[in-house]
């Protein structure tokens, strides 16, 4: 309960460290039958993976999985999903220099009140590579999802100063573009930016937005498990993550309520149809059976190659530069992350809300065989 | 656990609807010896009432509290303290009319198909009225906090188009203004605003603000239990909100490394000091000793009077008015739902982190006697 | 989670102390759609009732229930349902006298290590009276098993040296017998073994069985959260059990594994039917299909008047007796406790178990509306 | 949230099947600052150890220990400990002609029904080399016990019609004896009655006792969460248990309150001391500070090579011998199982009970640093 673990039914518990022997999680609560193999998650992993180009940091890792239990003769059987990622190229002699300081914009400080110990080799336990077993487990979720006809996808809005133009989305161009913007036009621009950053030995801030088609109403648990609630929560335990937005966001508070609500229309059928979609799919915590939308907002990488005054172990101030591998923008790869962890929310809230209802208890268990 | 309950350690169950019996709270984890009274509870419960002026729904609600259990003496047992609000004003034949009507911007819809059946008096439990029970045990949270020192202050920071200015922020002045914004200038403004509002029939979204001082570093757990993906889970499980923002929030997708880091510098004494707060206090998930700084967009109150079009049971269109009586603006009477949320967030954190190292737990146990 | 909360899905927060305002009970995650008044509830907590007859306590408590919330029109409606039972007969004066003293056999002197403050009077938190909670809460839970056609049957099965004989069991006279044993003689026995212990201002031990049919196979969860093992922490959990025993029970330590399995023979027709049950239809922690058997054993009311040696808060030996009024026998009362607590295991683990399968997961939501 | 998690504070999560490509666990919450190496965890996991004698199963497996993760420089971190053991002899053929067949007094049936897909290979995550994780968490959980001078242990104390003699018990002898009895003379009646087992292809049942001294007063929580609850949920977790006993346990419903109290005598220098332990030192689910004893009783290996009538997948009765290398006797290689999950639960409680008192958090935040 400290920290590793998310989900209540559909539930992963990660592990690993940086510079550690390696990266893992379990997946306990997956329901038995759905076909998987270890491509199905191998996919997911080398979107996220370093060294995709040059915008992304230059560790050299090939982050293969290794599925350790819970699936017999290609099918998932209802018992814990291991699995684990070695980590192979350690160079944590870059790090070194680095153990008696506390990186601005980074957890270190934070770590050494709360353990009094930390493994401060490329960040330890709070490094990114952490997010190699949520997209692990997620590809899992995206599996059980698809089983029901739900599709997760998410893509980058904006680098710095540069947004996708919303009339000109083209999700077929997601994986073209290296910055997997969905808006060649955007990409372009924003490779420009990131050379300027590069150049500065700077980085850059960006958002990741995600839509979800054919989700079923009624998902979320009234009060404190919402929907949404959950989302954020998923969303923001991504380390950059600095604001979560469902459906209009922020620009919520300028609205008037004959704005902001979804009001339905006739169709010339007469069939009634919602002629928005401000909520972003949720209502009072429960989806709508309209597509869910969510943005988050990404800070830029904190590890940047320019000289810094930071505070030391020692409570003195010290100029120094942070040498290792490091992304000019995180959001490129992130966005296989933010699919694995709503893909992980929704596949909990999925199983926890089938309990809801007695017709719904007895369609299962009336069927069951003693 | 389906919804209703949050926290690990200092947890509370919140149940109730907006035209049953009443709304209640119980509380389990509080730590044995805080001192406690009904006082402590209902000065809280006082700010979020209806009725405080003519910027509140009218409902006639005195909202009294009475402690049920797990006080003895005036102190804390460190047993569940339940809390108990009877309600008073329960109009419900306002309602009657829209039994059959899915009212746009509500839960309606979806509570229809989670459970397939829905006390739609007022709302049933996705009314406003669920917060009672939040912010009754927000107070208790507020009074362990209060032990340690911790300080909670939350505040409208905007009204539709009006926004406090930061240079003029006056803390002394929540209370005074009818829209607990901490400056008197922004207030004006604001109420006009609301006037206008009022006069079409009309809501207005907004936001509230919450800074947090004297909170230890190192609270939070790494990966999913980190201290903003709860504390946006908390904020974002609140009916309106519908965007978290943690420190400069969405701002840092336009920022640079260089900008966002919060580096330190040293001050004539050579003292290091920290240059500035863009992460709003928290990095990594883990608190670092600065003042914690988060900010939640509310959207406009979707009940209106003005007629809508809007989805019915029989599958058609139906243009109606909803009558009852609402809020022109949520945000208001929100700020202690905001500082409850926050409060039980901080104060099931602290306690969380209290078991993180061997030494501190030694402290406890090497002076318990057998 | 600081203990009085129950369940993973079906989950209930009890609350309340023996000589405080009232007691009572918060449900989450009954499912929505089951028929449910007081009178369902109430029936079930006039059988732990004090002063039923002379075996029992006198204090006269009524135990009426109100239901505050989750019910619409003598429905659940999936929100949380809360309970609550107000104490009458709070004769406080009674145990003044003992609050600077530790009673043998009771929790006294580990509340106030563990606590530092204890409310003294009946024993608060840990008095027996904190029963009704689960009580009330178990009758809601078989009202949800009534519905998939489980019965919940326990009674006591000896007290003293006084045991049932088995090939006398007669169910339909439970209720009838004044110490709930289903067996006419062996309850005359009982009655005069307690004539006997009240005669000598003295208690006696007993053990109660219950029998659970017609429930389905494949409920518990591999490993920690088997069937049996929740179960047990069930049953534990009321304060006065000190075993508990699925199936043969302790018996198995002495059995060959011959004995032990139970192997199927074949009818006349060549049907297969199990020769035995003695793993108590629970095999690997997942119900088998057959009949659930398990017996847990009471220890004698620690409550006696005749005088006994304590430790005081002093540090030093008091020889005291302890006034108030005490059940001489346990047992009787506990039956319908013994209920609740299997009842709300077994619901928990039916909703729980509802997930484990995608055939299952696909036959809810494949039928979901949009 | 599928079973295969324990604990709240201190949480495991163990995976792995019997013939799968291994076993392990996953520790969270574990705090900062315990020296813990492979050899602490391997020392264990030699004692539960197949092919150890004669009266243990001769599969071949060494059962090495990495440790992944939450370790550095020799102490733990306070992030998740990933311990692994990889499967070496999986002889699977062994199991192949029972796929379509229901083992009598296994899970298989259960499992069937459940998931409807199951690895019947070596009965799979129901497999006894499930308890790897437990005795190797069991082993991180035992060093932090030993920081604060608790100790855990567990002895056989019957098999079959041998029973130890209480005033001949020698801890010492406890690892001498093949099967793990404190007692030189009831250990050789032990090894004669499982050579006749093993002769006639038998099996047979025993019990395990286990004793943990010095741990504080005030551990366990209120109601549900109880001490002793949990202990029995922990122990009867392991599959083969089917009785829990606290104290005197099922004794106690033959005994009288006058008997069952544990009293205070003064002794020569009028110092009060307790003069039995019958409540095996938990009164109301709360340590009492004297020794805590509790007892488990064990069926016989299910497994026997004898010929038995056992149900089909095809729903009728087939008579077959099972094949495989089986223990005739489960307890001596469950004594470091035993101890396992009492350390668990106690390591647990442990953390769980800093946070009972107002003056313990003060003790522990007062002297954190901002």
């Amino acid at each position: 309960m400290a920290g590793s673990t998310f989900g209540t039914i559909f539930q992963i518990s990660t592990w690993g460290e940086s510079h550690g022997k390696g990266i893992g999680v379990v997946i306990d609560g997956c329901p038995a039958g759905i076909p998987l193999t270890e491509e199905d998650i191998q996919k997911q992993l080398d979107r996220r993976r370093p060294g995709q180009n040059r915008y992304t940091t230059a560790r050299a890792e090939s982050d293969q999985v290794e599925i350790l239990s819970g699936v017999f003769e290609g099918q998932t059987t209802g018992t814990p999903i291991s699995l684990l990622v070695r980590n192979q190229d350690q160079r944590s002699r870059d790090y070194g220099s680095i153990a008696e300081l506390y990186r601005p914009g980074h957890a270190d400080y934070g770590y050494d009140k709360k353990y009094g110990i930390r493994d401060y080799r490329g960040g330890g336990r709070s490094s990114g590579r952490e997010t190699i077993g949520r997209v692990a487990a997620g590809a899992v979720a995206q599996k059980l999802l698809g089983e029901l006809g739900v599709s997760v996808t998410a893509y980058v809005s904006s680098i710095g100063p540069v947004t996708i133009d919303r009339n000109a989305i083209d999700f077929s161009y997601i994986e073209e573009s290296p910055v997997r913007m969905p808006d060649a036009n955007a990409t372009k621009k924003a490779l420009d930016w990131l050379e300027a950053c590069i150049q500065s030995q700077d980085s850059s801030g960006g958002a990741i937005e995600c839509i979800v088609k054919k989700l079923p109403a009624g998902l979320g648990e009234p009060c404190f498990e919402k929907l949404d609630a959950n989302l954020s929560k998923a969303l923001m335990s991504i380390g950059a993550v600095k604001a979560v937005e469902i459906g209009d966001g922020t620009a919520v508070r300028f609205a008037k309520g004959s704005e902001n609500n979804d009001t339905y229309l006739e169709d010339d059928n007469r069939i009634p149809y919602k002629a928005s979609n401000h909520s972003g799919g949720i209502l009072g915590g429960i989806s709508d059976g309209s597509p869910l939308f969510l943005r988050c907002s990404f800070k830029p990488t904190p590890s940047i190659a320019q000289p810094q005054s930071m505070l030391g172990k020692d409570g003195k101030c010290h100029v120094e530069s942070i040498h290792g591998r490091h992304d000019p923008i995180i959001v490129a790869r992130a966005v296989p992350v933010v699919e694995a962890m709503t893909a992980l929310t929704l596949a909990d809230h999925l199983l926890l809300a089938m309990t809801s209802r007695m017709d719904h208890v007895k369609k299962v268990w009336n069927s069951a065989t003693p």
